[in-house]
Parts: structure tokens; sequence; C-alpha cells
């Protein structure tokens, strides 16, 4: 309700039309209605440029078709994260246009590619082959989002040469995606090379006190290069997400 | 060492200039060489844009004064974090450019105002009044390292229509900041509204199981929201840092 | 024995019918009993308006037609929470009153209808459709101890413009049960909006920081608004069950 | 503003005292003035029926006074919780319907006494003598709010002779806080006993593992009652709010 | 209630002298009121054989005073725990039968000794010097109990001959209270050498991952031997009370 | 070997039936075999009273009956404990004097019945049905230990009547067992009415925030009764050990 | 590749039997290849003295197969740890010189014996019987690389004369691996009979409050012996790994 | 007790010398004798090659000076741990040999120099300037120890080429120490670049989820590199002992 809506309404109040009574019940719910008035007619891909994620896990494949059957009626572009070769054979089998990726655990469902809409490149850098899953999750995300994705995988920092050898794509990334495990350094190694924005992923893996990603996590939350984030452990479709906005800006 | 370097040393080995004990001892060194050789001649102001900040908490006037000294030797600006009021005096009363924040607990001491880099606008979020030292701590780095920055303060979601009425500003800001303790949920919120990067700043606020910002923290890290990536407990600088990064892509 | 059959008894007593020898074996039966097994039941329904309720989990099918069956001798109504379909359906089997409910993985089983008891309505809202279960947990309980109940599911704060078309159902509840697994906010923003109770159930639903629920209790006993109350992790059946005292004032 | 007030200026409209362009004016100024300071007082006691708490912990004397002041001019009464004796006495000294109540922390500050509108009695109980500031800060919050309020002190489990001996006060309570620390077992113990609905507040009251207050915290979420729900760990003032809005239901 | 008296009530009832309506209400209270009837003449000296302690943490000395002279009316021993030297200086001084044991932060006032009850010797082992006051705690407490006391200090493992040179008097003890920080190892070994229950005290000593003691106590819980049990951390106290009522049976 | 065993084959040797040579390499032979598997079972009932127990959990049946064969050679007892059915199944078919308590999971082998050793009687209580086994464990523990023991089940705190049903049993146990998991609450309760050691046993009964068991232990340490130590999650075993020794005293 | 393939390489270069674009391109595809899965096997065993180990755990036999036939082209030895007995079958199968050692579900793969490397012994004690895997991982990781080696396996605290048993063997190790679980004690017993460097293991192995060897490992970390360092929980390779290291000083 | 001494033991009974009851009665106790016997006449500094360290936190200046006294008798060499300047103060001015050293806050006090034990050279890393107290404890502890010790301040992740400007130190040291607070990455990759034992050293510096130094101390047990060991939090000088130990092997 804008102030022009408020002075019809009370004016309406001193002309008789409206009796205060109503008045009163109206102008007690201003702050809903206002907020009733400008979502209704918005959908989530108008007003998050990108439609909702399925995620997978815990849904059935019965579910998971239901909810794409009525997305695809509005939707270029459907996701679905963290589901299994099984669910997903029953699943792509009923959509033509769906592909699962399964290094990455995800269905990629698109009518039509999207545009390149990142102007930069996104590089996926992994610490070890374990993180792999994560780290093509976080990849194929930013890939269908529309940007060019460059991934480097096991650079962990037991061998820090091996991240050295890729110093010049490391240097050209407009946003870093860094995904470790166990001791979770890479991202402060990485991040401490570059002027640029680091999203940092936890992973699930290690064994002992790596806790399925909680010291990696907090390893990474307190790194002592300014330039990075951190997301939920395991969430690389977070990851790759953010990275594609922050691309896209 | 690039491939010519590698080709300048094998031929040296071919003509005998260099034997092959020689040329052992220096290939097995070469990664670190590399990088020694890359980084001897760069400043971190160089690699990353901006110098490194002073951590003021746990250091006295005078260890402060000191690496002030050295660092405005080479810097136009330098920023130092969480200093108290009565530390903040006696670093002062020595830097002619230098101005205490109170509110941000922050000192800049810059020689030149830095240009506006960053194109849109950073939006700094807060849940409650005492989040504000956080969140001024954002909007100072954030302004500083030359970006147009708006706040807003105490729009938590126990009255979420405080939050409605700054809709507008919401919608224009090119990456957002929100700023909470207690139980963190604003970021959520508020990265549903948005299509925006938002990066989410866990405070110390709260009591019983807040637990010191850890129950904030990880609340962000579960938002069903994709578009958060989060930084330590009350760590605004690096908020803002982060958001400046972003905004200048 | 609920109070009308032990006034029966009295009355009996007082009229004749039976002598006070036939009363006292009858109701040192029923302490005796009690030790092994029955006293729960009877004494229950007299002191607390609500026979116990059978927790499922853990138990077998044969278990819990044992139990079943002596409560049904006293009672008009058994409830068994927590049961999956495949023991369900040999529970069901046995009683002929008795019906599963899958969404709320419930038994509910009895004789007559209660009559409606609370005068006003409670709302259940579930903040993702994960929270289902649980909310259909607390729906059922709350319906069958004689409440009307309302639900309203997947209304979580990533996308807050689906709370508000639900404001009218909001502002006419005289309870609220909301259900949030992940970072657990809705809760915070419903209370928000009403001057009702609201009991908070966080869920297990999430992945990584989530911890199974934790984070959730954690962000809704923090909770900024203070018209909320916490039970314990995917606890609807306590939700439910409180929400009907509270409505029965 | 109530809803009173805002019934007057609407009807100085309608009579036209008022033009449309002042009511609009002054309506539009509560909008603006909330985003400092005011929207708050105003639209809560609107949409809670009671206006919002200062917490006292973390503000100077100077802010809450400040606070205060708006809020007076507004609201028939205004509470601040978690205020020791040496700020209170500064801030009372300022407000003559102020009163300090040092055993619970909190200043109340009220034109006219509210009636009393919950129809049943709230009975506060607390396990120790140590829990009594966190009892009281409950039983004065539900009492200021219009309740008839009962409270006993130190009837913890050890001597559970004790709880029995307020049998007939815990009998006709229509809702009871319970207050414990350490192994926070009182609530379960009592909820056991009655068909109403008990709100359970730990303290951080303990030494070792009771990590203050969380083991209570724990503790009462476990309760093997199931009429019990929870608050924040020393959050009398939440649990006397939800207390009273359940007594006036 | 015994069932003497249920019969004399039903018979009431069968001869009209009390209503079914009456006996009703009565029977819905049995199991309380048999409770209460049992325990009103019953103090806890009767019922526990010792006095309740005063537990000095948190309590003023006027507080202390207070509940000491309410107690010396009727008790021949009052103990004081965790008082602190000054506070201690102020009680004292009115009771002259009280002394202040500095080592153990406890006051004995008691009018006359008690008789050695215990037929055993306790005997209490502490693993470094640093634990002392705990176990001077537990020392204090046995003794004053009426129990033959020997203790041994800083006989901790890492120089395990120390514990070796005191064999006799640990195969002479009746029972063992074994106090320990850090890694909370002595409890263990001891138990392995002797056949006689051990109580096991962690104490708060140590830094790092000895979390105040939690090592200490989570060790002693998990120890490979079947005689030990274990108390709060740093309740010397606790283990002197539980050992005195072993050695006494 | 036990002290009567070594008796005899020393008086053999006193009284020249065998010589010191054969002594020694007898005895030598136990030091010898000790390393390997057998020391562990001579030299502990010697010193502590009961040959070691063999814990199942993660043993093959093949590796009991081995340790069984061994231990059976010098002992009168043997018990295993958690040892599921079907293993159990397995062990008992190779010894006749072994019996598979399913309640309890444990085997117990023995030659002879032991003597009632202990003068009282243990009392094990436990709070709710799920909590069984490991009181079972606890009982059955204590009476082959030559305890009389007598146990009640199922009187937890929810409904505190069915606890004061057994006063009597619970005022003449000389040692009191209370198992309990969820909250924990009933070994406090239970030590307010006695003036008995009381060993209490934490269950991973429970679901939320019990923690596995966590809670319940937590609880239990914290008790506001000082007569009560604690043993490990669900370690029936060590509780009935512990309250056996104390029995004997 | 080791340095003396590096050395036959350029000294071919030297000889002119390779040119330097010969050479180049070898060495250049060896950075090439490390990328991919190379790089770590050829510097990391120029550079660590033993080529990078295989961790079984989560990885396919088809996985385990296709690295180590890559490593053996060019190591001598190749380690898998954490290996079950069925994908250890079908690794083994394809290589005719590697062993599956089950006891510490290791396969070791080498061409030829190593030297020994080490002066002194290594000794490895563990606790109990159910830390054998993990002592046994200990033992052939330090043998393998070229130590002397001893075992001691359960010689835990509850009964330390077997540990003393052993005490020549433990006063002539130059280096130590104590691997315990449950409380974690036997580390610092060791430690403090020795001189020499203890490398302290904990084990998974307990229940209840052992969470996994978290127990275990604080307690070894909060030694009040100096000369003890930790690995991860159940990270007996690297404790092998480290003592070997240390022994060949 | 060996063989021999059992053979006479046997021999005296076989002669009548010794009764059976007395044989009976000293073999139970052999195993504990033989250690007492054993370690009587051994002192500390004769069995572990350096005396008894004072821990100075928690301790008043008169204690320590009382506990150096008597160590001062028989030692050549004293060290106190963790002790303030002004404690420091008092201390030093009793002993004329004593010295304060404030950035390691240890006090030495030695009568002559210990003769350089270690071949080679120790080598401490920190990452950054608040670690460097922690640092300069373990640099001292292994200097007066007898070793050569380098140390290198400051060369954190953040910025990795610092640390590369010290390949030859690192190169060259026999043992390293590498200090670490926040994410406590330092370790990982310095062990990824040596061939030689590292013992990681987490600090408590960090803020929000450094938790103390708990996440740099689990991110250091979770090293991808295997040449690594932990000490304790802060633990400065138990790494230098440690490492003392090593290189004197």
């Amino acid at each position: 309700m804008d102030s022009k809506s408020l002075y019809q309404l009370l004016s309406a109040v001193a002309s008789g039309k409206k009796s205060a009574e109503e008045a009163v019940a109206k102008l007690m719910n201003i702050a809903c209605e206002d907020i009733e008035y400008a979502h209704i007619d918005h959908h989530r891909s108008l007003r998050k440029g990108f439609p909702e994620v399925i995620f997978g896990q815990g849904k059935t494949a019965d579910q998971i078709i239901g909810i794409m059957e009525k997305m695809l009626r509005q939707e270029n572009i459907v996701l679905v994260t963290r589901i299994d070769q099984n669910k997903a054979g029953q699943v792509i089998s009923r959509f033509p246009d769906a592909k699962y990726h399964q290094d990455a655990r995800m269905i990629v469902c698109k009518k039509n590619d999207l545009p390149i809409a990142g102007k930069g490149t996104i590089l996926v850098l992994s610490a070890g082959t374990s993180d792999i899953p994560v780290a093509r999750e976080a990849y194929l995300t930013a890939k269908v989002m529309g940007n060019n994705v460059e991934a480097v995988y096991d650079v962990g920092v037991a061998g820090i040469h091996r991240l050295f050898n890729h110093k010049k794509l490391i240097d050209q990334a407009s946003v870093l995606i860094v995904v470790a495990g166990m001791e979770g350094a890479l991202p402060s190694v990485v991040a401490g090379l570059v002027s640029r924005p680091v999203i940092a992923v936890p992973t699930s893996i290690g064994y002992g006190v790596s806790f399925g990603g909680v010291t990696a996590l907090f390893a990474m939350l307190n790194s002592c290069s300014s330039n990075v984030a951190v997301v939920n452990i395991d969430n690389g479709f977070g990851a790759g997400y953010m990275a594609s906005l922050i691309n896209s800006l």
C-alpha cells in the first residue's frame, strides 16, 4: 500500500464512504497486504532469476517426477541434486530432455541451453579425489546456469606444488570454488594467492576428528585470508549457485 | 620455471655446461623455486588489491603504531579492526590522517580517498540493535574499499514488516550483507527476496543456547535459500571485504 | 478407567449393588496390575485426561498388540506413534477400530469420536515438504484429542510470500504449531505476526551442520519473538498434545 | 499506539476534526519513525497485544532511558528485563512510575494497572533457591500482563515431599511454569501430576557438566511427560509471557 | 493410604456417610496423599542420615549465616562447601563451633564429634598437586561423617612408581576416592589394583582439550576397570558423601 | 586360578608332592600364557575376587568360545555381556553349563552357584520399558556375583506414584541401581528418598536431544542428591558389579 | 620416479643418448600426468622418501588396481591401507608381489625388501584386543619402511602388571607407538616410564561417552607426561610412518 | 622378581622354611613389589633424562620458589613454564642463576649449560605473530635441552610465498615444530614439503569458531600429510620437549 492508496482510504473515511472501524481493520493489516500484493503474482524464477531446485535425497522417484512435471510447464530448466543412479534412471526415462550426471549425482533437464551470462570464468578446485563428487556438483551447477567453468581436482596442500602448476588458471578466474575435506586448508592457501572472491565448500571426507566435515568447515571459517565465504558441508550446489550469481553481476 | 627455462637447463647439460648432478639438484627444487621466484618481488597489495589489515584485538597501542608506520611508507590506506576507544586514542594521536570510528571499532588511515571501484550498491542489513557494531564494521570496510554502501539496522524477523518497508533498497542492491545473532534467521528471509549474492554474518549476540553465535552460524549455513555464503562469527570486516570484491567484478 | 467408570463403581457401592469389599478388591487389583503394565493407563487417563500413548519405535508388532489389548479394555481411544507401514499392517489387522495414518506414521484406534473440547482452532504450519510427517503427527494428535485443526505445509522462509498468502488462517488461530528443519527460522517469523502461543517443533531434516535438527532446535529457542516454546526434535506428537491442552483451557 | 488511539484518530477524520491529509501525515510519520526506533512499539502493541520489552543486558542506562521515553509516549506499560541494581537506579530516578524489582532484575513502569485478563491461575515452581531470580522474572512478567500468579520456590526433586505439600496449588493451576537448573528434572515430575500445560525454564545454575544450563535444557526437552514445552536457558521473561498468552485464551 | 483406609472409605460410601462424588475426588488423589502423609513429619536428617549441606558458592555471607542459624537449632553438624576465605571469615566469626578448612574450602560447624560409623578406611588419592583442594573436600566430608580416612596426594600416572609406594594403604582401604584432572587416568589404574569400590572424581585442572574436566570425566566413565563409578567435575563433597555411605553399610 | 588353587599347588610343594621346579614351571607358564590371553583370568580372580568378563560385542562366536574354553579351565564362573541371540546360540551349544539370558543379552556359565556374599539387598529400578535390557544386565550381574537382588521396572517420573507404590522395597535396599534414559531424572528422585548409595545408569533410549544417552548421563552427574555416582551409558554390567562390591563390604 | 631414474635420464642427455628436447618432453609429460594421477607418486618419493599410500576405504577394487598399476611402474613399494578382505582379494589377484595382511587391513606390494634404515627398535603396545587392527597397521607400516619393530598387545591399565612384565622391551625401544581406546590412559603410563618419544594412537573402541575415540584422543593430548604426541583416531598408518621417520634420523 | 627369586621362594616352601600361606601372600603381590623395588631408587631425571618441569600457572610465587629450592639441590637445570612477569620477578630475585624469558613466559635456571646433545637442527615455524609466545616456549625448551634450534615466525598460509623464502632452513631441519592458530593449516603445508617428522602445536589464537584452538587442533590431526603428530593446544613446552627427544636419538 503506497501513500496514494492510504490517502484514498482516509478520504473514504472523511467522506463517510468507509467507517472508522473499517479503516482500523484495514490499516492493522497494512504491512502484510503490502507484501501479499507484491508477491502473489511473482514467481520464484522471476524474483530469483532461476527456478527452484529439487533436493533429491529423501524423495521417491515418483515424487521427483511429479514435481518436475509441474515445473517443466513453466520453466526452461530443472535441476535435481543428490539423486543416486537408481532413482535417476527411473526419473530420466520419463523426460527426454533429462540427463543424469553420475559424477555430480545430478539430473539436468533443459529445453534449451542457457546463454552464457557470466563474463568471467569460474574455477573449481578440489583437494582430494574423494572430494570430486561435491566439486562436480558445483561445476555442473555453475555450468548450466550459464558460466564458463574450469576445474582442477586433487591439488591438496600435502603436495602444494600441484597447486602451483595451475597458477595461470587460478590467476585468471573471476570467482573460485574451493572444495576440501579433512583439514580444509586449501581455501586459505588459494585465497592467499588471488584478489578474487573464494567460495569454500567443506566436504564430509575424512575420519576420526574430521567429524563428517565439521572440522573442515570450521577451518574454512577461520581462514586467515579475508576473501573467503563458506557454504554448508557437501553443498556443491550452493557454491555453484552463489558463484554463478557473483559471476553474473 | 617455464618450458623455455627448462630447455635452457637441459641444453646446458647436453652441452656439458652443467653436470647431470647439478641438473638433478635444480630440478628437484623446481616447484618451490618457481614460487619463490614469483613472490619475492610481489607485495600483498599488488597481489590482492588491498593491503593487509591490522587485527587490533590483543595487540598493544605501541605494536599497532609500529606496524602502521611501516605500512604507511608504502600504502595509501591502512585499516585497524577491533580496537577499543582507549587504544585508538593513543594510535590516532600519532597519525594525522587516521580517524577512529567508534561504532565500528575501526581506525581508517588514508592519504587519499579511494575511487569508487564497485558499480552497484552494497546493502548492509542487521537484525537487532546489538548487532550494529558488527554491521558498522562491514559497512565501513566496504566503504573505504571504494563502494557505494547503504545500511538498515534493526529489521529482524520478529517484526518482519520492518524489513518490507525497505523492499526498494533490498531490490536494488548488487550485494547484500546480512548481520544477525540469536536465531540467525534474517539472511534466509532476505535471500529469499532477491537474486543477488548474500553474505551472512552471524554475531555473538544472544544468551543460553545461542552459544556465542554458533547457533546463528549454523542456521545461516543451513539456509533454505541458495544465494547465501557465510563468514565467521562477528567477522564484519570479512563480510565487507568479500562484498567489495564481488561488487568490483 | 476414566472418572465416569470410577463414578459408576462407587455408585454401585453407594446403591448396594457392590459391596465395599468387592470395590476394594477391584481398586486394589488395579493398583497391583499397575506395576506390570496397566496402572499407567488407568491412572493416567484420570489424572491427565488422556490415556498414555504407545511410542511404536523399537517395539515389535506383538508388543504393541499386547499393550493395545490391555488398554482397550478400559480406554475409548489408543494412539500409537512412530510406527512404520509394515508393523502397522500387522497391528491394525487385529483391531477393527484401528486406522493407520501413513503420512503421520500413527495408528488411531477409537471406539467413539471424542467431542470437540477445544474452543479455538489449532493451526499447523510446516516449512518444507520433508517436514510434513512431523507436521501430520502434530495435526492428527490435536485432531483426535478433540480440536478443530487446520494445516498449511511448505511455507518456509525462502519464499516468505507463501506464508503471507495464509495470513487469515494465521490471524484466526488460537494456538499455532510451527514445524521446521534446517535453519528453523519459520517459528520466529510466524510468532512475530501473532499474539497467540506458538509451539515450535524442530525436525531432523537437513544435512551438514543441521546436526539432525539440533541447529533448528537451538534457533527456535533463541527466537527473538517471546511467544514461542519448543519441544524435542521431530516430536510432532508432543506439540499436538501441548497445543490441545492449551486450546482446551 | 493502541487500537483505541487509532480509532480516535480515524473518528476525528470521520467527524471532520482532522483532514485526511493530516491523518496520512500522522500515520506515515509513524511508519517513518518506525525505521529508526518507534515502529516496533506502535505496531507491536496493536499486533501482539503487548508492547516490546527492553532487554537491559548490554545496554547503557542512557540508552534504556532514551528508549523508555519514546515508548512511554504511546504505551501504558514498559518492561525492562535483565537490568542490575546500579543501572536500574539511574533509570528509575527518571520515571516516577517506574519501580525496580531486584529479585527479578526487572523494571516495571506502568501508568495504570492492567486489568486481570487471564481467567485461571499461573503457578511458578522453582527447584532450588538459586533458580529464584529466573522464577521471579517469570512471576513478575505474568503478573504485570494481567494474571493471577502464585509461586512456590525450592521444591526440587531431591526432597520430593516438599513438592507434594503444594499438591493443591498444583492441581488448581491453569498453566504451570517450572524453573530448574542442574539436572532439570522438576518439570517432568510436575507435568506427570497435572493435565495442564507446563512451560519449562532451564537455568544456568550448576557446575561441571551442567554446562551453563544446557544439560537442564536437554533433560526438559526429553521429558517423558508430553505436556511440556521449553524456552531458552534463564528465559524467565519468555516463560511468563508465554504462560500469560495461554492463560488469556 | 493402605488397604484398611481404603476399606473405611468405601464403607463410608456404602453406608451413605460419604457420597460417590466425595470418594471419587479422594481416590483420584491417593498416590500423592500417601506420600504427603509419609513425609510431612520426616526431616532430611531422619530420612537421609545427615543434614542438608550448604553450597556456599553464589551465596552471600549473610545468606549462609541465616541458613546456618536455622539449621543449628535442630542439627548437631552443619557443613558449608565451596566458600572462599573472605566469606568464611565473616561466617565463622558468628559461630563459635565453626571452623574453616582453607585447603578444602569448607566450613565445618559441629556441636559434638560424630562417632566413627564406618568400619573400614576410606582412602583418598589425587593425581596432581592442583587436584588437592577437591581431594581435601572429599577427605574432610568423609571425616566429619564419621569415617577413618587416609589421603595420598600427587601420585599421578606420569610417575606410576609413586603410586606403588603406597600399595599397602591401597590394599587395605575399604573404599577409594580417586581424584584426577587432565587425562583422568588414575582411577582406572587404581581400580585395576583392588577389589574394592572406587569413586572417581574428575577435576577441572588442565588446559586446551581438558575442557574444564570434561575429558577427565569421560575417561573415567570409560574406565576399563569395572569397579569405578563417577561423580560430577570437582565434586569432592559428593565423593566423600558417597564413600561414607558405602563405608557405613 | 583362585587363591584356593594356588594354596593347593603350594601345599603340594610343601608336602613334596610337587617339586619346586615343577611349581616354578607352572607358575612361570601362567606368566607366559598371560601375554597371549590367559594372565588376565588368573591374576584377576586372585586380585579382584571375580574373573574377567567377556565383552561380547564385536567378537565372533568362535573368539568367544576360544576365550571361554581357556577361562573355564581355571574359573568357576564366566560371564559374556552384550551378546545377541544368534551368537549366543552358537556359544552355549558348546558349554553344557552355559545359559543365555536374552533379556539381559548375557551368557552365564557357572560350574557351581556362588554363595550369597552380600548381606543386604540390591534393588534395581528402571524408568521405562525400553530400559529393561540394561536393568536386566545389572540385575543378573549382581545376582551371579552372589547377592540378593530385587527389580522393579517402568517406574519413571512421568507417573511418580508408580514409584511410591514400591516405597517399602526402596527403603529396605542396601544399594540401589537406577536405570533411566531420556531426561534421566529417576536417580535424583530415588536418591532423595533414601540414605543408601545409588548407582545411576544412563541408557541410550530416547531421540532428538537425548544424544544416545548423553543427556541422561549429564543429568545424573548433576543430581541435586549427593548419594549418586554414575557409570557409562548402557553399562548395566558395571553398575551390577559396583553394587555387588558395595554390598559385600 | 626416484632420484636414481632422474639421474639416468639426465646422464642420457649429458652423453648425447637423449636430446634436450626429448628430456624436456619427458619431464614436462611427468608434470602433465601429475594433474590426473601420476605426479603425486613421482615427486613424493623424491621429496618425502616414500611413495604415496593408497587409502583404500571408499575406493573400489578397480580404482585401487588402476592406481597401483601406475605407481608400480615407478615405485619399488606400494601400500594400500584400510582395505577389507573382499576388495583385497580382487586386488592381490592382479599383482603377484602383493600380499594382504588381514589383521592390519593392509596390502603390501613390494618388488624388493627395503633395507633396514632405522637404527633402533620401534615398540608397538596396545591396550586391548580390540585395538589390535590399528596396532597391526602401525606395526606393518613401520616394518615395511625398514625398521626393527616389536609388538605387545593387550597390556591396558586395568591390569597394569601385564605392562611391567614387558619392562625390558619398553626400556630398549627407541620410539614407542601406544594404541588405546576407551579412556586412552596407556600412553601416559608408558611415557612416564621412558625417556623416548611416544606416538599415541587413540582408537574408536568403546561405547557411550567414548564417542568413537574422541575421549581417548583428548585424554592422550592431556597426558601429564611430556614425551607424547598424538595422531588421529585409528590412524595406525600415520603412527607407524611418523615412528619410522623418527627412528631413521 | 625374576625366575631365580621365584625358585628360591618355592625351594623355601619345599624345605619348610616358608609355609604355603606365606608364599601365597608373597606371590599375590609379585607384580607390584617388582615395580616398587625397581622405582624406589630411581629419580625422574635418571629415568627420563630431564628433571620435572614446574607448570607455573595457578601456583603462587612462594610455591614455585619452594619447589625450585628442593629441585636445585639435585638438579643442574630447572624450568618454570607459563609464568607471568610479575610472579617471575619475585622468583628470579631469589635465584642468581635464574633468568626470565618474557616472550616465552618461562624461567630457566641452570648451573651450567647443557652440552649440545641433538645432532640435527630443530626448526620452529609459526603462522602468525600472535602465535609467537607458544613458538618461543617451544624454541627455548628445545634450546635448553641441548639442541641447535632455528625459528621463523609469521609464515602463515595466507601468504604462502613467505614460507618458501625459508625453503633452505626447512629442508635442512631434522625435526620441525609448526605452531598455528585459526585454521591450523600450516603444519599440513610444511609437512608436505619435507621428509622429516613435524610436531604440530595448535594455539588458542582466533575467534568465533576457532573455539580456543580446538579447530586448529582438529585440522592438524586431520592433516593429509602423514609425517605430523600433534600436542595439546598452546603446549609449546611439550612440542619442544618431544622434538628434543627425537633429535637426540
